[in-house]
């Protein structure tokens, strides 16, 4: 009954910001409630980025990084009734359990049992299904796309349709759907509205898109990357700033242009200061300033009191608000009738073969979602 | 037609936190727009007590305090229409000019034209009503109801039943209507919710007045005075911690005993330190901190990023969010059905003259609030 040990390629971390190295590993059948996938195409996030350099956890490696991605199930393990072999799916790095306070709730995706798993392994026995040689190699989100096959928690997946392109479809397992449910289920964005977007990487675009298909009249986009510009038009930017070429503080300028300030500003940098910034941008009264970004430093947002006394308000959101299983398989939907745009987001297609370079473009900035095609 | 210059008594402060001096000073009569009001009574707001104690703005003593007051109107000003001379009025420290982008936004009570005033004059040209012996004395939120007679601006006044108690009703010109619009509509607490209150002094305990009115279901009041859960239970506080008392964290006991944090926290303090407390004390994915306290010390709040990730949203309000000249009325008939408790946050009745040890009682925080009977 059970399915055997597999052994694949992976891109280990051996240490922080150390080189991938394309490793043999052995990955363990799924267990209860589990599904083993053969990875299609993953995409690279910032955050793998991010937790790849980040020190902070040393005893986490060797280490297999990766969330964003599509694959196609191997193997079930007991108990898993809503998937069967050969299943299309999108991997998510929240879960949903459908059972706990959060997920019955209906405003929270905040799952208790399958929430952002911090530890390297796997939510249920809190131990990895990746070994090298029998040493354990840690998982990264509970996810762990960086490899040929990796095993995910039934709850972390989603089914979707065969006949969507696994190579463009792995962006909305986390980037795309962050920005799109911030600015719809979060920001609520209504028509006719101001929008301010710090940081034009794929979540701020996909930001311009949700603020774009809701009406917004005018969305002004911040980056210090001139290119971002031209692009950002695509997704619906209407006016750019660069804060490198401006003498006057950022939040001035948008209060000044947008006679005193958006009704809804977001940051999508991961940076705490621009999280103040962009609370100064926007208005009195019922100004809403979300935040999405994972901040490298300061983890501490500051804010004067006065900022939130006059009526604005501060939140954050992590995957935009959706509840993974509930509602991604919508917006794949919507991507199915062409509804949203995804495929503009992909700068790159590389093998997986070539996976660092994809990294370092992320690491530097250049650019926006690279598509690792694992078996190319 | 215009009215004469008016000579009567104010409590004039000379300098910050001097005590106040009864001086004889002369009131102008109202120009456009503004009503001259005859002061019935005047309770005393925690921010009356801190701007005299205030040194930040040196120049603007001689001052005339207080601004949460019950009076007649005693004359008009050109193009007034909707007051008489002898209606019953409160004052309110935020006006609403009705025609602003604010005024009409239906979300917002931040009006452009009659907002918060900081520079101790009049709105509309930024000069005293009041003099000593032709020398300028400054206003206080263009209010200043520590005097007999007082001139405001129309937009900036309330009509109210002449038969409702003065004395009483003057409670709602402030800090009732600023703790129980918090709760319904900045908060817009739900039946069987879970709310901690931090601060129970008269907006604090509006606070939970309007969570018990909603149907809260528990009610966890944060108060260094152990005198203030006796009188809380009268206003719906269910469980009271002291943090005098406490050797835990108090958001630690508030997440331990609400199973992951309350569902509404509200700042009704002042300390930019409280805030992060009172955010770190709501609950994961829907969890909602209001803050309504002024600080003394250190403006900025602080709030871990994780705290907004996981779906926690931080906003502020002044005067509960309520459009004073369109909402208040209805505060006002709700106070006169009794639907809304207000007689009992008056711990203390005195005459003008003592209005001194009345400021001392709330410096002190031995005190709700004192009623001052102007003609006492």
């Amino acid at each position: 009954m059970s399915s055997p040990v597999i052994t694949c390629k992976a891109a280990v971390a051996w240490g922080p910001g150390e080189p991938l190295v394309l490793e043999e590993v052995e990955v363990d059948p799924p267990k209860e409630m589990e599904i083993r996938v053969k990875v299609v195409c993953t995409s690279i996030c910032r955050s793998d980025v991010s937790q790849w350099e980040s020190k902070a956890q040393p005893d986490l490696f060797p280490r297999i990084f990766g969330h964003e991605a599509s694959g196609i199930v191997e193997s079930i393990g007991q108990g898993v009734t809503d998937f069967e072999v050969g299943d299309h799916v999108l991997t998510v790095f929240i879960g949903e359990c459908k059972s706990c306070r959060h997920c019955i709730s209906g405003k929270s995706n905040m799952c208790q049992k399958l929430g952002l798993e911090r530890k390297g392994v796997m939510h249920t026995d809190q131990k990895t299904r990746f070994t090298i040689k029998g040493k354990p190699v840690y998982h990264y989100c509970a996810v762990s796309s960086f490899s040929e096959y990796t095993v995910v928690h039934s709850g972390c997946a989603i089914k979707i349709s065969p006949s969507a392109s696994m190579d463009r479809i792995c962006l909305l397992s986390c980037g795309v759907s962050a920005g799109l449910g911030a600015a719809w289920r979060v920001a609520d964005i209504s028509k006719g509205s101001t929008v301010a977007i710090f940081g034009l990487g794929t979540v701020g675009l996909s930001v311009a898109q949700g603020a774009k298909l809701r009406g917004a009249s005018r969305i002004i986009g911040v980056d210090t990357n001139p290119e971002k510009y031209e692009k950002g038009k695509a997704f619906g930017i209407t006016e750019f700033i660069n804060p490198d070429e401006c003498s006057e503080p950022i939040q001035q300028i948008i209060k000044r242009i947008t006679d005193g300030g958006a009704d809804y500003s977001f940051e999508c940098v991961g940076d705490t200061g621009v999280v103040s910034t962009a609370l100064q941008s926007c208005c009195d009264g019922w100004g809403l300033t979300v935040t999405l970004g994972v901040p490298k430093v300061k983890p501490e947002v500051g804010a004067h009191y006065a900022l939130l006394l006059s009526g604005r308000t501060l939140k954050g959101t992590l995957f935009g608000g959706w509840k993974p299983k509930s509602d991604l398989p919508s917006l794949v939907d919507k991507y199915m009738r062409k509804e949203i745009e995804v495929d503009g987001l992909v700068t790159h297609d590389m093998p997986f073969s070539r996976i660092n370079e994809a990294l370092n473009l992320m690491r530097e900035s250049k650019c926006l979602r690279c598509v690792i095609h694992m078996s190319k």
